[in-house]
């Protein structure tokens, strides 16, 4: 099946050739045979792990995870402390949803990345809006801290407590309120898991309009509070545009109902706009009503192998040309990464050997016309040189197990070591200089120093391993990468939010003045502060 | 050309012989055959007229429009009176900028729909964002009422002032920042037209993600302050997901630096979106960053007619699945709006004798799929008996033809009579219920009662003309309209706005929670309400 050729020149394959090679999940390579690359990669598990996962003894246990408020040396603001009697009142209001065991609280006070910790002593898990009002609505009469909790799959900190604040997971708020297969819009609980919701709607030949590797576990309710990005958004456009409709219950119990469902609607202000990203700091989300696109007739995948990231460029500018509408998601890893996915998950590389690998899919509704679209493409890349190896899937498992090759970078990451993880915005053009400027800065000091991401949405992910967690580390990363990235206009947060670990950071992508003004809204909306409080906005000076 | 069939029963047609007519602007008719149809249409002029525009002598003059305040007996709140100091501050903060002649005030003073009319004596045209700043401290200070005006294209009576506002014009801010065409973000001022924003696009291979009929006069700043939806939001989506950034200042001054060309920025709440649609209300919008797609190889337009409206609904449904990625645009119109401009404006309904119209447009990358994707499209129409006559066209010429047919139907209306304009979201399944109910409550009273609009968006616009306005007429009409909408959950704006003439009736689609919460957002950030008075929320009881 491999269609090797030995010169050292760009081959040329004429278009029944390549027409076979997409339409069975063809490899092929321009420049020299590699039979070794052919075996097949093993079928994709899981992409993303729960905290506690038995797959993750090799990673810090829960309890060895320093406590956040003692590693920062942070000062607890002044809320008032969890008493017998505000237990009761949670365990009369949410019988047997109140829970205070010490074992399930350990799981739900750390992250995923097992970076921080808080120490909670109660976990409230309510199934409707009127029930989480209630909650809110005693604790900012009683000034109690509250942490909204979703899948807890946030990657800054962002989804535990700092301290003791009391955590309300929107865990049993996992009900489908309606489809409607006409205008394609779903509206559901907070606490839906995001690939629950694509398989149910696939099965009504819909999906999503979000992918992400978290989709096991996260809740569309966290994706929308932390305006979660992901591999759709190149084709499918941001959360901004396609959550219609959001019910929210305010600091004080409010609860505010613009759930519509409704494509367009230019009444008042967009009030749902501000929660969207907002990391659960102004309200709590607890219904969201979203428009989701039909489901691609069909889908291919394409991995490629480039010699530079120039070349990567390229081909993201003529594939986005020759593919067009169809392109739906175009995402880049450096050589570093595909090791570690190898070494620490298992998972094989069906290319090799190139600095540097693009994966592109499209998803159209017609095979014939998008094979045809995708081996245009594919030809001139060759030909030009852009790429010199690849591989194409058109079958779902294959695909899925491409996929998880990007997908599970960030799990591979977490088996190396303690990560340092970044997440910027930058001019396409710019985007991989960082993570060489950053290789060079730290040399020896740093495990690893990989870099990938949503090369379509000027998104890179810069993650730095090491053996252990190393505040002089710190010291020589940041605010090197913010300072780094300011200067290009970029953003220190594209699609990860700030959460408890970037929010003393904002001021190196917005003005003052807006970040000021974002703080006006903060205290309008929770004038105590009991949302969500050590998060998102800089701490007063 | 026309490929005429004179059996009763729907006519199949070999893919060949559709694949000629749609390669050739083809007409066929499934019925009986029709040659008048065949007649050239007239080409289209300029699809939007600026007030005061010769073409509307048949229209009141500006002079001959009711003040607004005296029509609806309105009080006008306690601003300052501008005084002769005032002029002299901004004639030396604006020389030559700051326009005192009633003449040119006039036409600034009526909207395009020559319903309301403000009696402002001072028009001022700032260049940048800092004379922005200075007008508006100054305004702050002395308590000076402002009415912020882009191409003044709004139907809502949001971009004039209702009693002495002064008015501050984008039309001088109308220079393009910065266009980059690896990433397709353009940055530009507020004034841009947004037909010129588009020819600039597409010299570049990109396009405009929003076009509307009032495009050769609107301006993106108010395109953005009004969250304009318009013809391809079907296909890119609104501006809350195409914005990327705002440059606005504040209603005391204070310049906003939120445009940002990224394509993803999670550091903090976004801003931005708070003034995106809020009317001039919060902020005036002085610069835009705004995502723009490729320029698309190949468009087909297809304009057929449809014996029923549950045809229309099922014409849509079918279109979406096998055109796809490739469906760029679904507009309906009812066979009074096809009277209409061929009354008023001289076109020519290349198709007629059907109850209801549909235009389909198709935007690709590559004209020979889909040109096969759009013929097994009418084919399986044709054969199920969803549509009965029409006509493709694939040259822009042809193409801007049939656009006419829809986008100069508000033109053909305002030379009706006096128009009363509904702009609703509703269940596609309920949309023309609507307009049946109108049209049978008002009986004789009214002259039309017309429905077309964005299907495909779930949005009619409802349109009644009657000879002269009357406060009886519309109160046939009001509340009932909005009682209606609200019964179906549907929303009293889709898209443009609530200005001036709807503002009372915004709690028809938003709770009490969200207005109160809107109340308090302006409060915040125009503590005087200087900016835009009159217009969007409610009045206070």
């Amino acid at each position: 099946m491999g269609l090797a050729v030995a010169s050292g020149r760009p081959a040329r394959h004429s278009w029944p050739q390549l027409r076979r090679l997409v339409g069975s999940c063809g490899t092929w390579r321009a420049r020299s045979p590699a039979p070794e690359r052919r075996r097949p990669c093993r079928a994709a598990v899981t992409p993303w792990l729960c905290p506690g996962s038995a797959l993750h003894t090799a990673r810090p246990r829960c309890q060895e995870v320093p406590l956040t408020c003692e590693r920062y040396g942070l000062r607890r603001l002044p809320f008032s402390r969890l008493s017998r009697g505000d237990v009761a009142f949670f365990e009369g209001l949410l019988p047997g949803r109140a829970c205070t065991n010490p074992e399930e609280l350990t799981a739900c006070n750390v992250d995923w990345l097992k970076s921080v910790r808080g120490c909670s002593e109660l976990l409230l898990k309510p199934k409707t809006a009127a029930e989480v009002s209630q909650v809110l609505r005693y604790c900012h009469e009683r000034n109690l801290a509250v942490n909204p909790q979703g899948g807890n799959t946030g990657l800054v900190g962002g989804s535990v407590p700092v301290f003791d604040e009391i955590i309300l997971s929107t865990a049993l708020m996992n009900q489908i309120i309606s489809f409607d297969p006409v205008s394609g819009i779903l509206v559901c609980q907070a606490g839906c898991v995001l690939e629950q919701l694509n398989e149910y709607l696939e099965e009504q030949g819909f999906i999503m309009p979000l992918d992400l590797g978290a989709k096991g576990s996260c809740h569309i309710g966290g994706n929308v509070a932390t305006n979660a990005g992901g591999l759709r958004l190149l084709r499918y456009g941001s959360l901004r545009g396609t959550v219609l409709g959001l019910e929210v219950v305010l600091a004080d119990g409010t609860v505010l109902d613009c759930l519509a469902s409704l494509r367009k609607d230019n009444t008042g202000y967009d009030l749902k706009q501000l929660f969207i990203g907002s990391e659960g700091t102004l309200g709590v989300i607890t219904a969201v009503s979203i428009l989701c696109p039909q489901k691609p007739k069909a889908v291919n995948l394409a991995f490629l192998g480039c010699q530079d990231f120039s070349r990567v460029q390229e081909t993201f500018t003529t594939c986005r040309t020759m593919l067009g509408e169809i392109l739906s998601a175009y995402e880049f890893m450096d050589e570093k990464c595909m090791e570690l996915v190898e070494k620490h998950l298992g998972l094989s590389n069906p290319v090799r050997g190139s600095p540097f690998y693009v994966l592109i899919e499209t998803s159209g509704s017609n095979s014939t016309h998008d094979e045809e679209k995708l081996n245009s493409f594919l030809e001139q890349a060759m030909t030009s040189g852009l790429v010199t190896d690849g591989t194409v899937a058109v079958d779902d498992k294959k695909i899925k197990t491409l996929w998880s090759l990007r997908e599970r970078i960030t799990e591979a990451l977490t088996r190396d070591g303690c990560v340092y993880k970044y997440d910027v915005s930058l001019p396409v053009g710019k985007l991989y200089d960082l993570v060489t400027d950053m290789r060079a800065r730290l040399g020896q000091s740093a495990k690893n120093v990989v870099g990938y991401g949503h090369l379509g949405d000027g998104n890179l992910h810069l993650n730095i391993t090491a053996e252990s967690y190393s505040h002089s580390l710190l010291d020589a990363i940041e605010p090197f990468v913010y300072e780094w990235t300011a200067r290009c206009n970029g953003s220190i947060s594209a699609e990860h939010g700030l959460g408890f670990k970037k929010k003393q950071f904002i001021q190196y992508s917005k003005p003052n003045e807006a970040v000021f003004l974002m703080q006006r809204f903060k205290a309008m909306l929770d004038p105590k502060g009991i949302l969500n409080p050590y998060k998102t906005l800089p701490s007063s000076p």
